[in-house]
């Protein structure tokens, strides 16, 4: 009923980047949705490469590819004149434009004309879909799993991808949902829950996790955190609408002031597990915590398998960093399944 | 910095209504914001009246008026054609065009075309303002206090406007703040909070309550509930942003069942005190419960005397029905400003 998916797969456009630092979407594409990606392409002057074969779009959409993502973003996140040839073409060639930037790709006039002309789609992945209904509340087949946070930018996205993937691993049905704009490139659909009116955002999440077979896992993208000054709101209501069966609750060891807003403490693990499970349960009363998610990409090896040991000890589950992986993730995993 | 005020006094216009039922917006503003109100208008056929003088657009024009407010909801929520007329002249009156209804003002072409060629504005109060910022966090001068509920449509905006009163009556300087479009049109300006984007609706609720003078109070209209299976965002947020020092819980004693949501059932008066001060701690640590409101219009007044005692007895603070004042609203008034 509701389509939250993009075209694809994708040819990675890096346009004229010469620093790996812009091109975080299409390395994220790479390595977490490789079978979605076809291969890459950029205009000349561009160093940064995915390591991707280089097809033109033509190449790309004879390979398959129906739809070019920009995958770099430049500090003002717009689009220079000098890609709007290349986008031209590769709309010529058969492919529609997904974008994800500041800069809507329909408010570029040639875009917008060419893409009238030869019907192709501008997707601005910001953009959430139409008509999108208040939530019901009502209980919903197969399972869910959300992960939920201390603070912003810590793992939350990286974790839901990570225990994906095990899931997948173990034979299990599973499948990602996106709720921010990376995500959705990486998974090929979803829904922006920061964009989303607020009245709506709890039917969103309804909506990006609907009606499965009873033993499908979605796994969704949590976003903010319930301690939040500025976006819990957004994650209360992502809670709600997700009505998951299962959370897995991400941190950063070491993260002590809340990122942007450093008046306020990063509240404690325990304290988020048992604030989602209280405000959980109103929409699913079997919601249980199964363990803890650290982002340990600051410390060594050993500082890392201190800190989830001791933690573990501490809250009494399973805690482990997906993507340092190993028997901790395991245990994770067994936890987020039994 | 952000002007969320809406032009006035007002013509209220009642279109071509025989429907008094139709009407309770013309009515709520005369009961409500009487000082606001310079008179009402009609289309021939109209048989509601509010009891206020009719003025044509120019003679309210003359007498002050600076905006013409549709007063009047029909059941689709639509303007129909034999208003347009009456409209148009308004604007040629000199009157601004002020709506709350789903259809937009500036979706009639005949009316958006002579709003550009005479420059007066059409204002739809279900748009909020642009450039709402993310919210900070920061705690701001002046008092607020802000009305949470069991349920959506029990009493919070009532029960704002009738504390906002008391404190003027006691000579406090106190200010409404409207966060939905029948409190808008009352208090002359606020945010719809329902239409406002997920990412900043905390943002919107700092704006609407800014900084003041230590001793003023923002009285804020709260918006559906903490454990509301659909709007719990936007109540978390709302709360979060209005950082209130106060808060007033307000309950229909006897509603069992979520208000459209039959199967969830509405939680206990305490539990919502309780989650509130908990949760909006976070951005004000000094926030207190001073009590609870009741809407009783269901009762007969010795029914009503009953419950109120009874409730205050169990929960250990003032409890009143604000729209039958008396005693038990004075001590509740008295503890907001305690």
């Amino acid at each position: 009923m509701y389509d939250v998916s993009l075209p694809h797969p994708y040819l990675l456009f890096l346009g004229d980047t010469t620093e790996p630092g812009y091109a975080k979407t299409a390395f994220g594409l790479r390595d977490w949705a490789p079978q979605r990606c076809t291969g890459e392409f950029s205009c000349p002057g561009a160093t940064v490469t995915t390591g991707l074969p280089f097809l033109t779009p033509a190449q790309a959409h004879a390979a398959g590819a129906r739809a070019l993502v920009i995958g770099v973003a430049n500090a003002g996140g717009f689009i220079p004149p000098a890609w709007v040839a290349a986008l031209v073409d590769a709309m010529h060639a058969g492919l529609d434009l997904i974008g994800g930037m500041h800069m809507r790709l329909r408010d570029i006039p040639e875009l917008r004309d060419v893409a009238a002309q030869l019907g192709r789609r501008l997707i601005d992945v910001r953009e959430p879909p139409a008509r999108i209904p208040i939530a019901t509340g009502r209980p919903r087949t197969g399972r869910r799993l959300l992960t939920l946070g201390t603070d912003c930018a810590l793992g939350k996205k990286y974790t839901a991808l990570a225990l994906t993937n095990a899931f997948h691993k173990r034979s299990h049905d599973a499948t990602f949902r996106a709720t921010g704009q990376t995500g959705i490139l990486i998974a090929g659909g979803g829904i922006p829950m920061d964009a989303v009116v607020a009245d709506f955002a709890a039917g969103a999440a309804e909506i990006l996790s609907p009606d499965a077979a009873p033993s499908h896992w979605d796994i969704i993208e949590g976003q903010g955190s319930l301690m939040h000054p500025a976006y819990a709101g957004v994650s209360l209501a992502l809670l709600h609408g997700s009505q998951p069966d299962v959370i897995v609750v991400c941190h950063e060891p070491g993260r002590e002031r809340v990122l942007g807003h450093p008046e306020f403490k990063v509240p404690g693990v325990r304290e988020i597990i048992e604030l989602s499970l209280r405000l959980g349960s109103r929409t699913n009363p079997r919601i249980r915590c199964a363990g803890v998610s650290f982002n340990t990409a600051k410390l060594d090896a050993a500082e890392a398998a201190r800190v989830i040991a001791a933690e573990s000890e501490r809250i009494g589950l399973p805690v482990a960093d997906p993507m340092r992986g190993g028997e901790a993730f395991d245990r994770l995993v067994d936890a987020c399944l039994a």
